[in-house]
């Protein structure tokens, strides 16, 4: 039997319902348990509409909000990374490609190509729009961190001169003023830490 | 201490986590457990964005994607309103008014006024981007009510004629092709339910 196109359509809309279980590391900012990707990337899309104006370049925040929405639907199949845990970035890289052929798939054929395009842009981080997706990606997360007295950085693993690259990078890279503002807050994190 | 303009904008985006714990009555589909507002919104975003051909009228379709990321937010003071329980709608739409002007209203004065407005926008359900916005918002749960053989719908409280009503009126309205095919999976959901 053929799918037709909307049912097709409505078959990737419920399939994609199981992001909602995929677990990140991070937890919601009450502590009360850990984010799931599915709420995280609707945070990410309303940090997208807040902080539009500090993103560097020419970004088109509507796509910006489309990249994210979508940037981790291949977790359904490959799971989440954690940025603070060891892990082999290739064949992480490679279970996401499969992942994202699976997926995106089940669209009709223009909409499968869309959605992999504007996710391979995303992960490839070159583009004013892809950047400042990853800053947010980044940004969001230590927010949570900062926000929770530590959160997913965990001492003596996880240190400050780590915090500044895993995360000062592409943020920086992506929305520079965001970074000044966010280093600062992660300086007063840490130099507490210390004190404490 | 009068905040800066990226402090407050950073407060808000701290602030809305809180949606993340706001809990709808509609199920996963897997019924692993009930869906909350957070990543309801985050699907009904994907949902724009695939079908966004069904819309009725002129639609712009990244409008309707901000609208439906923001259209629960006031639900972090006012809570969630079950469209098959009994609710006092007077004092729901007064309770999500504060709730909006609170809210909103920790961001910068022409952010707080944006949104407000995008959000009263969807709430009259008047605009082509609204009316779409709305269909897809009882669209959703549809879904998940089907796929979960009932979801919500619980008998005899809940008949056909009233899911009809409840969610036909506002689809047909803003995606009359999408009711079309709707109705026939609330059909046979029904006539399943009777013959069994």
């Amino acid at each position: 039997m053929t799918l037709s196109r909307l049912d097709r359509q409505l078959d990737f809309l419920r399939q994609i319902d199981r992001l909602k279980n995929v677990i990140r590391q991070s937890p919601l900012i009450d502590q009360s348990r850990r984010e799931n990707s599915a709420e995280h990337s609707w945070h990410l899309g309303m940090y997208a509409l807040v902080l539009a104006e500090y993103a560097e370049g020419n970004v088109d925040v509507a796509r910006v909000m489309r990249m994210l929405l979508i940037h981790d639907i291949v977790e359904i199949d490959a799971g989440d990374t954690p940025l603070n845990l060891p892990h082999d970035a290739a064949e992480q890289a490679a279970r996401e490609h499969c992942a994202a052929l699976r997926i995106f798939g089940l669209l009709p054929p223009e909409q499968a190509q869309e959605f992999r395009s504007l996710w391979e842009e995303f992960e490839a981080a070159v583009s004013a729009d892809a950047r400042f997706a990853k800053a947010l990606d980044r940004l969001q997360p230590l927010m949570h961190n900062v926000a929770t007295g530590g959160g997913t950085w965990i001492p003596p693993k996880v240190t400050e001169i780590q915090v500044e690259q895993r995360y000062g990078v592409p943020i920086k890279h992506g929305a520079p003023r965001l970074w000044e503002h966010a280093l600062e807050m992660v300086r007063q994190h840490f130099a507490l830490r210390t004190h404490s």
